[in-house]
């Protein structure tokens, strides 16, 4: 880290990494008293058409694979090469898929200063042996920089469009803090981010948003159930309202450093919800299952060639977690979710199971009629 | 008040109150100890094809004009006559439309004992010379009876089928309470309210579902408007999630004790919000202007026959309550509708009227590129 301008490197290159390069390619070359004008993105190295994505990227500047359709930045450069593409950057912005990090994180091990300061794009967190760990955590223990996270409202297309919408970056300022000119804060933050179609609002609660990227994918499968079985828009709304609580449940248990204010009022929180859950993989697949009569498993080989809707990932892990601690009832919904995938479960079941009162005892209550 | 069980009147019956009656009847039948089983309804006498409304419900148990396919419970007993209807009544749940509240209570004036309890299913406020004033205490000031509100994300023909849904009552216990047995309490409304398919929770926080449930017909409208502007998903919802936040604040400036928990947590809150914003009237008529290039009262007589959109009223009583206040600027959303409905300001400056932070200095920073 020097003093300003700052040099961004983009680490991803699928429609969400894409994106978000163009977002802050765009900002770079407006502020060069903040940024270097030029911004790289690592790409995997892939041949289209016995052509390099990277070579059409470059000079044709769209990403023919990911984000077809788009025009990209002039300033925005693809590298093959990991290593060579965080040469020298200031700021790191990771946006790959969830399990490919690792991976990443592994090969930058001793390439990267520790005066780098990071956002992690990516949604979900890990657990493991160590409890619930945000990935954001994840990147910051493994490569030793500081690192933050950005997370909204944002189904990719329609921010690669420049349709308007908002999203959450949020940051904390680091023991070793620079100062102004010298470090990233939130207001280089917003400058890095912001644009007119894409409007940023940066806080300091990472653990409130990573929580809430991630536990929305199991909420919008249980809404897929009940869309599934015709229940109607009174139906997915409860389910969503149930599942704001969990959510904020489970950051108050486990991260007692969130703030319940980010979970309801950032685009992170209700609003990511409201989106994730009105359409997007998790409600596909769990709609399937609930029309076909198929488990969650068949539904991804028949709708996702074999890809993964994450929900159904995160909801396992967050039982096993739940578990573990022998809290399983406390999250009604959360785990519904999971019998119904992984214990067939039927989902007529779920108004039962996530009924928050005791049984209320009418039955007994009942005289013959 | 007499000792239970007590007797119900219902009064109203459009599609919402004959649905709310059926819910009650099931329940009064099932609770003999707790609750008279007839329940009277109250029915403004029409002819249907030369046959009077109260006398096909009561001998074909279908409310055919507002609740057509419908079978109600055969306890469930229209009368045409208001006074009539809540003789010797321990409970009543108003359920009219707004406008014909007024012209209601004047009507049963000195004909209802202080002893009884009420209950509101009226969404809305009366914004006067007074202030913000909340239905239930319209109804309490006016008639000298404890008043309490049901509200909820319930689109009538939902509940009407038993889609499962949720939904939310708020009662105080008067300063008269008589005790358990002898006086409603959140049990006795909870047997009143609860069915299988409509899960209730009961809650002392009346003045924050009812200012939800109002103010959640505005947002509507906004959501209609990125909507037919075809911005997408993000948009929506990035609408209800500021939407959400000037709700909240509405409720902590004007009713202090309403409690914040109410507006993210309850049905009557952000679910409510949800399932309104993803349908409905005043949805509807946003749409309709944005893709049409209508004023709303344009769009009302074209898709409403006439017929108001909520929202449409309520941006406005809101708009001029904040403008007494001097606070329209805190409630940036709010008066942004109002603005596009009244002053017709283009619906595509809505992003720059509702973001959050000052305007950020971009242009000043910029270098001619």
């Amino acid at each position: 880290m020097h003093r300003q301008p700052f040099k961004v490197t983009v680490i991803g290159s699928g429609n969400w990494g894409t994106t978000i390069a163009k977002v802050v390619a765009e900002n770079t070359v407006q502020n060069p008293h903040l940024f270097n004008k030029d911004v790289n993105m690592w790409v995997f190295e892939e041949m289209i058409d016995g052509e390099k994505l990277t070579e059409i990227i470059n000079t044709r500047h769209q990403n023919v694979k990911y984000l077809p359709g788009i025009d990209l930045p002039h300033n925005l450069i693809a590298n093959p090469s990991l290593l060579d593409s965080v040469e020298g950057a200031d700021i790191l912005v990771f946006n790959v898929p969830h399990q490919f990090l690792p991976k990443i994180v592994l090969q930058l091990k001793g390439h990267v200063s520790n005066q780098v300061r990071a956002i992690s794009c990516l949604k979900g967190f890990e657990v493991g042996a160590k409890g619930v760990q945000l990935l954001s955590s994840y990147i910051k223990d493994e490569l030793d920089i500081q690192c933050g996270a950005l997370s909204g409202a944002n189904l990719a297309p329609e921010v690669a469009k420049e349709h308007w919408s908002e999203t959450t970056v949020a940051y904390q300022l680091p023991s070793d803090f620079k100062g102004e000119g010298f470090d990233v804060d939130h207001k280089v933050l917003k400058m890095l981010f912001h644009r007119p179609y894409f409007h940023v609002n940066v806080i300091d609660d990472v653990a409130g948003i990573s929580i809430a990227g991630a536990l929305k994918n199991v909420v919008a499968l249980a809404c897929g159930f009940v869309e599934g079985l015709g229940w109607g828009n009174n139906a997915a709304a409860a389910i969503q309202r149930v599942g704001l609580g969990e959510i904020i449940k489970f950051g108050q248990m486990f991260f007692p450093e969130s703030r319940v204010e980010t979970y309801y009022q950032e685009s992170a929180g209700v609003a990511d919800l409201i989106t994730t859950c009105s359409g997007g993989r998790n409600v596909k697949v769990a709609k399937y299952m609930s029309k076909n009569h198929v488990d969650a498993f068949q539904a991804e080989k028949e709708l996702l060639n074999g890809q993964s809707a994450q929900g159904v990932i995160t909801c396992k892990e967050v039982h096993e977690w739940l578990s573990t601690c022998e809290l399983t009832e406390d999250f009604p919904l959360f785990e519904a979710v999971y019998q119904i995938v992984y214990n067939n479960m039927p989902m007529e079941q779920i108004p039962e199971m996530i009924d928050e009162l005791e049984p209320f005892e009418v039955e007994e209550d009942d005289e013959p009629q």
